[in-house]
This record gives C-alpha cells, sequence and structure tokens, in this order.
C-alpha cells in the first residue's frame, strides 16, 4: 500500500496532497486548477448531499436549477458584489468553432461572437434575483425557499484539491423573505444547519460568528460563518450564511406588496458549503497511516477480511460471512466483503487502514472455529476479538464510539488550541509558533485587522456568537475594544 | 387556475409550451436558450434521478465527476467526434474582468486571455478518456464502471423547454472494458435500464433499437436507443447508449496489457439521459385538464382537501386527516394535506388537477359523520366516495392501477399509431397525415435515408431490436431490404 508519503509532522502540506492522490479521492485534471472527483472522494460528497439535502427539504426548502451562464451587465448592478465577483472568472465569448484553415483542428469562429459576454456564475445571486423579479408580487408570494445543488467557477491562481479548486460543486441557498426579522432568522436556521452538520456527521467541532466587514461575502450586510480548526493549527471556514439585507433586491428591482399594501424591497439571504468540506473532513481526523473517515460519512463503514489458504477455507469462511454481512446491513451499515484472492490479507488491511474505513472485520478458520471474529477500529487501531454473536449491535454500538471519539479528539485539539491572548506578544506566540486560534481584544477597524494581516497572515475567522461582553484594550493598537475576536492563519 | 391555454387540438405546441410554464415546471431565463427549472419541474428531476441512480449502482457502477471544462485541441483527437459536437458550443476565451473604463461596469480584461480556449462540456468522453490514460495500466485495472451527474451545454438555436435547451442536466456513463463484447453488453445493460426505467417509472412505452449510421453518436460504432411516442404523432428520442468501440482510447492513447500479457487499445462505452425525460414524461400524459404525472414520479403522489366553512370544523376535520396522512406515508406515499382558507376547495380541485397530482382525497363535515372520504383520480377524472377504514391500502391500490393504467393507454395509443407500410404513398399517408410509427422497407443507403429526410422531415428513429428478418423492398427506392426501419417526425 502507498505509505511513501510524509508525516503530518514531516510536511503537512504534502501529507495532505498525497493522501489525497493516493486514497483516490480525487486528481489533478488537464485542465489548470479543475479536479476530477474520482469515485471514492464522490461517494463521501454523495453522503454529505445525501444528509444536507435533507436538512434542507426538513427546515422547509424546496431545490431548483439555474442557469450556469450570467450576463456580464449582472455583475455591474449591485455595487460591492461586482467588487468581489467579477473578476477572476471564465467568461465565454464565442458560441461556436470552426475546422481550422489546415483541416486538421478546430479555432474559434469569430463570426460567433456573443453579443454580450456570459461569465460561468462565481456564485448565483444575480441571475437568481432576476428571476425573482417576476415571481414575487406580494406577501402571499413569500417566503422564497430555494437550494441548488450546482457547479461553480471561480478563477483561482493557486489552487489545492477540494480546498481551492477553479471549478467545485457546491450548493447555494437563496431565499426571499418579507421582512429584515425573517431573514435574519434564515440566515442564522441555515447557520446552526451547517454547524450541526459539521459536528454531528462531520466529527468536526466549529466556532460559530459572525465575520469582520472586511471579510464579509461580496453583497452581505452579515456573514455568518462557521470555522475549523485543522491538525496544522489552521482555521478552516466550512460553511457560510448571509444576510443579504435589501441590496440584491434593490439592484434587481424586486418589490412586494406588504401586508400594509405597501410596496417595499424583498429580503433575502443566501448561504452554501462545497465540496471543500471533505478537504475539511481529510484534515480534521486523518492521521500518519492514512485516512480516518467518521462512521457517518464513510463510503464504507464496515469491511469484512477473510483469512484463508484454500478455495475450500473461503469458501467456509463465505459461509459465516455472508449472514454477518447481511445483519449489518439490515442495520442500516454499509459493508464490503473483500475475499479476492489477487491480494494478501496484510495487504488488504493496510488498503482499507489508508482509505480510512471504520471498522475491520477478520475472520480466519481458527475464528470458525471459536464463534469469534477479529474486530479492528480505524480511529485508534485497536483490536479486540469478539464472539459473533449479536455481531452486529456491537458493531452498531462501536462505529457510534468511534463517531464519538473522533468528535472528542478533534474537539480536545481545538480547546488546547485555543487561546485567550491579551499581549501581542502572545498573540505573535500563538499565531507563528504554537498555532490555533487567538482569542484577542481588537478595536474594530478595518485597518488594524489589515494590519494585523500583513504582519502575521493571521486574520480575524470570526467574531464568536456565543461571545461574552469584555472590556480590553486591541492587542495590535491598544484601542479599546468590547469583545474578543478569533484569530488564526487560515486555509 | 390556468385554464387558459390551448388544447392539444388546437395547438400541441402551445399546448406544451404552456403547460410546462402555467404548471411551475420550468421558464426561460435571462440568457437565451438556458432554463431556470422550478422547484415543482426539479422535484421530478430529482424523482427520476434516485430511480436511475440506483439503477445504475446495481448494475456496478459509481459516481464520479470531471471538469466541465475541456481544452480545444481535445475535440480533434476523435474525428468524427469533432465533427459532431465542436462545433456549437460555447467557448471560455478569457479568465478575468476588469473595472470599466467609466467605472461604471465591467470588460473583459484582454490581459486575461487563455492560451488555449476551454470549451464548455457538450459531452465528456475526452476529458474523461484523458483521465483513463492514467487509471489503466492492466486487465486488472478494468472495468471501469463510472456515471457522473452534470451539466452540459450546447449552443442550439431553436429551444423549446426541457426538449431541447443550451444547458441542461444528465447522467452520463463511461465505461472502460477488457473486451469488445464485453463493452457491447455494458451498452446493451443500459439501453435495458433506460427502457425499464421508461416503462416502469415514467409509464412510456419506448422500442429498443440502433441507429442508421447517419444518426449514430459522434464517434460510436454502435448506437441503441430508445424512442417513444408522443401524443401527436411525433417520435422522442429518450435515452442512448453507445458502444465506442475502440475509438476513443485511439484517441487518447488509452493502452492496457492483456491477460495474454499483449497491449491492446481499451474499449469503451458511454449513455446517458437528460432533463429532456421531463419534456417526455409531459408529452407523454398529460391532457387538455394540465398535467398528469405516473404516482412513480409524481413529487405529491395525494393530495388532501378539507371542506369547511368555518375554523371548528378545520380543526374537526384535521383530526382525521391527520392519522389517515400518517398511514399514507407510512406507506412510502408522499401526501400534501392543503387546509390554507385563503383558497376555496374548488380552486384548489382544478389547481391540483392542473398540477397532475394523482390522487386527490377531499373530505367535509358529511364525510367525517358517515366515515368516509371522497377520491378523485388525475388519470381518469372519476371519483368514487370510500370508507376510511383501510384507506391506505386503498390508496396504495389506486396510485398501482393509475401508474398501469397511464402504461396501458400509452401503449395503446402507440400500437394504434404503429403501421407497417409498404409503400410510398401508405408512408406519406402515416407521415403526413395519420402521425406516428411507420415500420418500413428500407434499403439500407445513407442516400435513400438523407432523400426521405428531405421530402418528409421523417428520419429513421431506430432498427428495432426485436426486427424479424423479413424480405421486402424500400419504400422509397425500390431496392431490396431485408427488414424494416422505424420511421417517424421526432423532436
Amino acid at each position: 500500500m502507498a505509505k511513501d508519503f510524509p508525516t503530518r509532522e514531516e510536511n503537512y502540506s504534502q501529507w495532505y496532497n498525497d493522501l489525497v492522490i493516493k486514497a483516490d479521492l480525487a486528481e489533478n485534471s488537464a485542465v489548470r486548477g479543475c479536479m476530477i472527483i474520482k469515485p471514492y472522494g464522490y461517494a463521501i460528497w454523495e453522503k454529505m448531499q445525501a444528509i444536507l439535502d435533507k436538512m434542507f427539504k426538513d427546515t422547509g426548502h424546496s431545490n431548483a436549477y439555474f442557469p450556469i451562464f450570467i450576463p456580464k451587465s449582472f455583475f455591474s448592478k449591485e455595487a460591492s458584489h461586482v467588487e468581489g465577483f467579477a473578476k477572476e472568472c471564465a467568461v465565454v465569448t464565442h458560441y461556436r468553432l470552426k475546422t481550422s484553415p489546415d483541416g486538421k483542428g478546430v479555432i474559434v469562429d469569430e463570426d460567433a461572437k456573443l453579443e454580450e459576454e456570459l461569465i460561468i456564475r462565481p456564485t448565483s445571486e444575480t441571475i437568481i434575483w432576476d428571476a425573482y423579479k417576476n415571481w414575487i408580487q406580494s406577501y402571499r408570494d413569500l417566503p422564497i425557499l430555494i437550494n441548488q445543488w450546482a457547479n461553480v467557477v471561480r478563477w483561482e491562481m493557486r489552487t489545492r484539491l477540494f480546498l481551492r479548486t477553479a471549478e467545485f460543486l457546491w450548493q447555494e441557498g437563496h431565499t426571499a423573505h418579507a421582512t429584515s426579522q425573517e431573514a435574519v432568522k434564515e440566515a442564522e436556521t441555515m447557520l446552526n444547519v451547517y454547524a450541526d452538520f459539521a459536528e454531528k456527521y462531520m466529527a468536526m467541532p466549529v466556532i460559530k460568528g459572525t465575520k469582520s466587514e472586511s471579510e464579509r461575502f461580496a453583497g452581505a450586510i452579515e456573514t455568518y460563518a462557521i470555522e475549523a480548526l485543522m491538525q496544522d493549527g489552521k482555521a478552516l471556514q466550512a460553511g457560510t450564511s448571509h444576510f443579504l439585507g435589501q441590496n440584491f433586491a434593490k439592484a434587481f428591482d424586486v418589490k412586494f406588496l406588504n401586508k400594509e399594501n405597501q410596496l417595499d424591497y424583498v429580503w433575502a439571504t443566501s448561504w452554501g458549503v462545497s465540496t471543500r468540506l471533505i478537504g475539511a473532513l481529510i484534515m480534521a481526523h486523518s492521521d500518519d497511516n492514512g485516512l480516518v473517515l467518521p462512521p457517518k460519512l464513510a463510503p464504507i463503514q464496515v469491511v469484512i477480511v477473510p483469512v484463508f489458504k484454500n478455495e475450500e477455507q473461503r469458501a467456509h469462511i463465505t459461509e459465516t460471512v455472508l449472514p454477518i454481512k447481511k445483519a449489518l446491513e439490515n442495520k442500516g451499515i454499509s459493508v464490503k466483503y473483500d475475499d479476492r484472492d489477487t491480494q494478501k490479507p496484510g495487504w488488504k488491511f493496510a488498503e482499507y487502514e489508508f482509505k480510512g474505513v471504520p471498522v475491520r472485520i477478520t475472520i480466519g478458520p481458527r475464528d470458525i472455529e471459536q464463534g469469534t471474529v477479529e474486530i479492528a477500529r480505524r480511529d485508534t487501531l485497536e483490536k479486540e476479538v469478539l464472539q459473533i454473536t449479536d455481531i452486529e449491535n456491537k458493531v452498531v454500538h462501536l462505529l457510534d464510539q468511534i463517531q464519538k471519539n473522533l468528535y472528542d479528539k478533534a474537539f480536545a485539539f481545538r480547546e488546547n488550541s485555543t487561546y485567550r491572548v491579551d499581549t501581542w506578544a502572545e498573540f505573535l506566540d500563538v499565531i507563528e509558533n504554537k498555532g490555533g486560534f487567538a482569542l484577542a481584544h481588537w478595536d474594530g477597524s478595518v485597518e488594524t485587522e489589515e494590519k494585523i494581516k500583513e504582519e502575521t497572515k493571521a486574520t480575524i475567522r470570526v467574531i464568536p456568537l456565543n461571545n461574552h461582553p469584555e472590556e480590553g484594550k486591541c492587542i495590535y493598537s491598544g484601542r479599546p475594544s468590547r469583545q474578543r475576536a478569533l484569530f488564526a492563519r487560515a486555509y
């Protein structure tokens, strides 16, 4: 198996890249910055999608689909949005190719130039609010609670598999409301959905908060985010939910008759998570032996490896394995029985360990005699021998334990890596030496935030929602501050 | 409700367009040729996706995701593919916009011109086979059985919602095999999956067959297709499955060591269905009263409408309805209870009839007294009064009946609209007057096919797989023929 990759200690960045590629999650494509999500990686995304989709529907949302193309002029309609989004993006200028003069290839047909260029969506607020304009006349048409699963493109110069790619997959919710309060509530609800998903399914603790002005989404009044801490002490923004006020309604002239029979602009939110979550999942739990996947998102939750010397033994073991497999599947567990004779058990052990399968069951001739199996858990690498009786409930229990253990471990790591700092020296020590989150007083100014970023590469990840008001002095400027912000270097 | 639309008899084409828009399935967007799939339409697509995805997985396939962009040069690598695909497509030439000199908008940054233009995928054979090259060394790496759910773009000049749009959603399977036989078998397996889906879920009978050479997919050795007949007597191609031979392996130099330890090119298939199926579904069953949806694909299978005069009655009815709703949901039925007091029952009846909800349950104060409900079925518009006892099983049975009835009706229509014709006059009569499928002898030449198309707009839909060899004379040229082809005008 592919153990020829560095440890986290040796080279965290290389460890991550190698892991993604060698575990068959994704790879780079022929198109710069665009990844290929391979079946094993895509299976994780499908699990994420299924869970999130249900959470969205349970909170009243429906899915829909809007065009991938956005007319260039749409971006200019919302002033801050154009600054944030319309720059690094893929521009479609022509709609036809033709055979080249030498007859050997194709060239762009200059006669087929678009009157107005089309932008591949980097996010869909503009094209969606252009449509909502026709859907909304009265408060009776509200709220509109729509989500879209889609691909988007942002022409990133420095890309990394899952974490930052030119094209990525995501979901984007776009809702329209009659009141500001309702829209704010929606943005907060979806932040909580994301936090629940991260913590309960990804086993990844997150800090909920609001972004500082300079880190806000282009066009938002308030950006809520969840931030997670990776094992190298860098933060990762795992999901955002925006209260957009009436900005897009004004930009696209979307008015409605309210209950008082007066015309008003519609209130908006948008919120999204992306395939970046797969990167977060990998970095949150995996170790120097390979992937570690939380049971709730593992494509294969249990692998059964038979140990046999000949065909007769294999057949005999299979007789015992099939009812176990069936019993596990009846509990909703995804099981793979790998009885190939082209690979030795040791090779398989390494393979599934590397791929992060949470539980491995090994069964050999002696186990058959004794009515036992050997169970290995990926998170702690511990093994134990168990009686086959009631094995399905034992495995269900073990999967729950693993899920909980991964969360607890990540939580403890974050707690140990979160520092309340009160001086610039302490701040520097956290950011540059210890790694992790620094909870520090900040004077609230963009200038200070900028300077801290310039000097340390640390940014304000969020102003935590559960902050206690607390008088203090800005660690950089010394000016008064009334609460702490959460700083870190970030992905 | 929106009854202000023509009957099928009056104007079939307008009937279709109005139905799609007024039933809130889809609408045109600000981008020419690109549709917005609205929640009700998208819910049908989600049902289709879930069923197909399971069918693909049950036949051994996994999902993955490949980039939306294809380098222009890739298209030239497979000679016939470039002819068929690289022409009418969206071309990305730049990757950045900048603020316009007047500061009011954005313009394309000419400094950010791509060295090689990128094409938005019209289909993904080329980018996928470029990746497969690195995945395949030996027969042990085969087969590769991958499917992708994605958006694709073909710059169609004349578009119609669902049936032909510039951007559409689809799935594309791309498989790689060690032998020709295995690839052919795969292509046929997937054709059968599509046919089963069309018949069992869409309640739409289809004819399976192979395409004539001129209608083959660009780059295929053999194209299999399923063809359905719409109510206006025109055919609709509902899915295709291609045996690609070694064409793409040769174009992208994908070789493998076979069991005999010799290098050979890999064998390929590809297969796809798209949101076009929603158009087919609408046209196959709907009537002058609106949509008719088969129960297995209806987003709402049962709607319950209470008839009440005051709040007390409503509360009383609701007490009876909730257990019914629960019992139906426990049977896996999707139920909507519409107890709004902002709309009258009659309005609701028309609304759900128009939206094609298969079963409506009406319940008023007298029903409560008598322990009954009124059940209306959308397909026949029949009503009956039933005892509430065991209502969930009665509804399950009714939904099955409706599903079967829709299929039987569509099947009878197709049978009555399929003609074995032996003369040119008979052929013309079918194509120009009667409408429907003409099973006719054809001499097998491209020239004859072309001329028939020019003179009648009819094309060979397929050469049916279940054809009996039969000596005859081409209806057009009089030359000898050994089997009949299925002709029709088509969408």
